[in-house]
Formats: structure tokens, C-alpha cells, sequence
């Protein structure tokens, strides 16, 4: 199963990509969308989704997982975050991805042993379980630890994933009557 | 030129097409994207960006106009509409459409000619403007009267828009070093 992770933001959005057979993890790929802070909205939000497309292209996922959105004090930052969130979704399903969305919670309690993890420890905990030569970028880490934690948690998700009647982009169609893929 | 207003919602995203030549303005279509509230997140976005994508491909506009939001007093809501909203405006941009945002101020004060008029005088006037035998449903008015103001507002938004350098997709896509299209 190669999981795509994805921690979604208007400025930076950090994706990794594992393999998991079983306990294992390996490493494939992992990095940050970096946003032009300048560009309109609409433009910005094509980034993201260009560049999430690009990446599944690339390395050819089986499933996906992001970090549930706890809802941020700042009601404009919430909505900025909910425009990211959807470009980033938009992408996965336009791929035909399955996403699975799991909590701040579940993930540092997946990947440390703690749902309380400092972000540092999230870091050092990715880099370990992936053998990574170094620490890797905040972004990144976030990204990975969502991919891992989807690993550990739903060992059934590679199943879900290679149904094709389940794959989010072909039920999405269905219930549009139109069939384009 | 041709302009497709959006009012985008999670669970109904009302869309309008008019065509404006000087002050004159013509109804060309409109509707409302009903979005099944049992699918997962991803899948309720992907049928926004589809549907969006297919009332572009039908109808061929220059330019799209957009409501700019508020943020809601429930903060749930706003993450959920920013992600309705962000899928709206990927759509958009995928379809190499310059977006413009207006404010709900503008919008009502270009369409009744007061900035604070009622929901019903907003249909009654799109109605009115636009020669329709009947009142335009609230999404689909909503999103008439979103292109009805950019008609009003933005004389000079035809200039902009068929110019190729200004289309949000060639901005993206040069932002990114990547020339896909």
C-alpha cells in the first residue's frame, strides 16, 4: 500500500509518500508546495492543486490521508485554511484517491505514543520510523505522520482502496449520472 | 463578454451565465449544483469542481464573478464553506477563468442600487434586469447577480480577461516553472 500524506495550507502545503507492507514503512518521497504569497486566491488555490495532481502522478498512491481541521480562533485564517483544505481535496479526488481523515490526536498518538507530542518529537518520531538520514522539514514531517498514521491504524484501508467501486472519484460520478472516466 | 457568477455552498452551489454588451445584458443560463450530503468531503467538492467544470466547457465564459465571504459566526461553517468555496474557485482557475470578488455591499448596491436591500428584492431585480418570464431560484439569483455586477462594475474587465498573460491557469502554471498547457 503507498500512502500519500498531505498537511494542507494556503502558503505551504507538505506531502509524503510511503510504502507500507504490513509493520513496515519505507520512505518514497516528501516535500512542500511553497504558495506565491502574491498571487490571487483563485490562483493560489491552482498551485495546490496542480502540484498535488503532479505528485500522485508521480508516484502513483493507492490512498490518501489528511489531518482533520480543529477549527482555528481566527475565523479569516479558518476560512483561508477551509480554501486550501478544498483545493487540496479537490485534487485527490479528482485523482480518483480514497481520502481518510484522522485527528491531531490520532496521528501524534499513532506516531509517538502521545496525543499530546510536541511538533519537534512528531519530527524526530517520522525520522526514525522512516530511517531518514536527517530531520525532516516541518511540512514534510506533518505529511508523513498523517501517511503513517493511516499505516498503523487502518491495515483494512489497502483493501478499501484497490475496490474500485469505493475510489472517491468514481462514487462522485455515479451520484452525477455522468460517466467521464 | 461573457460572465459566470458562482454562489458557491457546500450543500447547493447556484451558478449563472449572462452576456454583457455595454450596458446591455442578456440571460444565457443558470442553475443550481445540488451536492448529495451522504458523500465523504472529497467526493461532495470533486461534484462542485465537476459540475463547475462542465457549465464552463457548455457555455464558454470570458471571466467569472465570485461573492467574497464573510466569515460565518459558526466557525464549522466557515471552514465547511471555505472548502466549498475553495473547490469553486480550483474550478475556476482550472478552467483558465480570471476570477474577480465582490463584496455582498457591492453586489446588492450594483443590482437594487441599495447596499443593504432584502434577499427578495435581489431575485426581483435580477428578474428584472434580465427579462425572465419567472423569479430566478435564491442560489441561482445569487450567482446572476454576482455576474450582473461584474457586467456593471468592470467595463474594462473584458480587456483583462482576454488578456492571455492575466489568466489565472498561465499565472499558476509560470509561478510553478511548469508549462503543462
Amino acid at each position: 500500500m503507498r500512502i500519500l500524506g498531505i498537511d494542507p495550507g494556503l502558503r505551504r502545503t507538505g506531502f509524503g509518500v510511503i510504502d507500507a507492507r504490513g509493520a513496515q514503512l519505507q520512505y518514497v518521497t516528501s516535500g512542500t508546495i511553497v504558495v506565491p504569497a502574491d498571487l490571487p486566491l483563485a490562483q493560489r488555490l491552482k498551485v495546490i492543486l496542480d502540484n498535488i495532481r503532479e505528485v500522485v502522478l508521480a508516484n502513483a498512491p493507492n490512498v490518501s490521508a489528511l489531518e482533520k481541521v480543529f477549527v482555528n480562533a481566527n475565523p479569516a485564517s479558518t476560512l483561508l485554511l477551509g480554501q486550501a483544505r478544498g483545493a487540496a481535496l479537490c485534487a485527490l479526488a479528482d485523482s480518483d484517491l480514497l481520502v481518510h481523515e484522522y485527528t491531531a490526536l490520532q496521528i501524534k498518538k499513532s506516531v509517538v505514543g502521545n496525543g499530546h507530542a510536541a511538533k519537534g518529537q512528531v519530527q524526530r518520531m517520522v525520522q526514525t520510523l522512516l530511517s531518514l538520514n536527517g530531520l525532516p522539514a516541518a511540512d514534510s514531517a506533518d505529511a508523513l505522520a498523517c501517511a503513517i498514521c493511516h499505516a498503523h491504524i487502518s491495515p483494512m484501508a489497502e483493501r478499501l482502496a484497490r475496490s474500485g467501486d469505493l475510489r472517491a472519484g468514481r462514487t462522485a460520478r455515479m451520484h452525477n449520472g455522468r460517466l467521464t472516466g
